[in-house]
């Protein structure tokens, strides 16, 4: 039994979309979600510099002595290798995706799709290296068509979007394909029309449940029946209720802090 | 006679729009320009995040004891009256593009487009306020776009957008539209396919010829008759010179050093 909470942390509200999973997985954990709004996207920055953000994140979270974090962004996380070691479990997404796509694919090949910045990175080939064959697509304007509300089947603009980044995909012929980025969720049902009968893997729903696997195989349990979430934002929260609630497909009335995060 | 250089900053890298005009302009000037581009897009973010950042900016500039600040940035500019007074001129793009429009208009009816925290600033507004009627329509979709290569006519993903954000605008019935963007430059075409006959006002263009004036007009001009650039960004330059060259319509290879924004 452990009663601290866990950190969550995306580099603006995509990262909801793995809370969701894990509130649903852990129900009896208090959750600290933070969503750098005042610096996202990151999805577009160098190496460097998202390297820099991600160490601030997890100072800032780690500021409120969590028991585990999890960092529901692709691209936080294709760099948590070389920010080396944690005191406490620090749980990234590309690992766990990975994973579920081999459990998930037939033939052998695994589609990815993610932000330029995690593409570039190379991290879901090497997760996969050996084990599958991977063509990997970067979608720079998922991320910005999401946010502004096309991502529903019928949008000509998302789906005229969608078919030129998936067309390599139809080529390669994967049967499965990850969403590397914690946004994409939304656009299940453009993309399962696009690519009909491959399996979509959610990267933040498998962070969460491999935190859940790791939460109760450690004996970290609150031990508690029902948990909250405090929301912590970088930029103002106005229109926070509004955005969040899209990611969370449910109303969130819940009001978000500001944090100045340059100073973590 | 002043020989120090001119300050020029931008979110990213859509005010080479109006620094290329302004070079144009002042072909004698030695300029420094800045684009945040750790931190860029400024135009989702809200007003006090805004002007931290216009502030830092503005500091940095001032670091190299420039002779004059050109704020080509509608989102940035929008905040400048709240950050007080300055030692040297720092010029914004809002009141020399609400001039030409003024200049331009013969209906009296006047349209801006810009990022959604310049719509939400009533910035415009309050600049034509009396002089003429005036409707802001946000477009966040378009700088995104721009930068993905999606601004040309005949490409449906502009169009489709474009088609829908300037619906307003055809209602409206304005002769004279303010493109409130360093952006949307690169939208004449698509735009102007859109309201035809409607004169498209460049705000950074109008800021340059601005600043060009009062160069001269002050007697600040450098002497010499052949200047340079030098280009500074908050994230790596990789990629700088690609995007670069679509905003200055030519090529650039000039190459860009990195500067840590945050300590300004």
């Amino acid at each position: 039994m452990d009663e601290r909470r866990i950190g969550v942390f995306d580099s603006g509200l995509g990262g909801l979309t793995g809370l969701k999973r894990l509130m649903k997985l852990l129900p009896g954990e208090d959750v600290i979600y933070f969503g750098d709004t005042g610096r996202v996207p990151y999805g577009g920055r160098s190496a460097a510099t998202i390297a820099r953000y991600t160490r601030q994140d997890i100072h800032f979270l780690e500021s409120f002595s969590v028991k585990a974090i999890l960092v529901a962004c692709n691209t936080a996380s294709t760099v948590l290798p070389q920010l080396g070691g944690f005191d406490i479990p620090v749980l990234g997404v590309i690992e766990p995706a990975a994973e579920a796509a081999l459990r998930a694919t037939r033939n052998g090949r695994v589609g990815v799709i993610g932000t330029a910045a995690t593409v570039r990175s190379g991290a879901y080939e090497r997760a996969l290296a050996g084990r599958a064959e991977t063509l990997a697509v970067p979608c720079p304007l998922f991320v910005p068509l999401v946010e502004n509300g096309h991502f529903r089947p019928g949008d000509v603009v998302i789906e005229t979007v969608a078919r030129e980044y998936l067309e390599p995909m139809r080529d390669f012929g994967c049967d499965t394909l990850i969403l590397g980025c914690t946004h994409y969720p939304l656009l299940r049902g453009v993309i399962g029309e696009m690519l009909p009968g491959v399996e979509l893997i959610d990267s933040g729903a498998a962070a969460a449940e491999r935190m859940a696997a790791l939460i109760r195989s450690r004996g970290l349990e609150s031990g508690r029946t029902s948990g909250s979430v405090e929301y912590h934002l970088s930029d103002d929260p106005e229109g926070f209720e509004r955005l969040a609630s899209v990611f969370m497909e449910s109303r969130v009335t819940a009001g978000a802090k500001k944090v100045d995060i340059e100073a973590y």
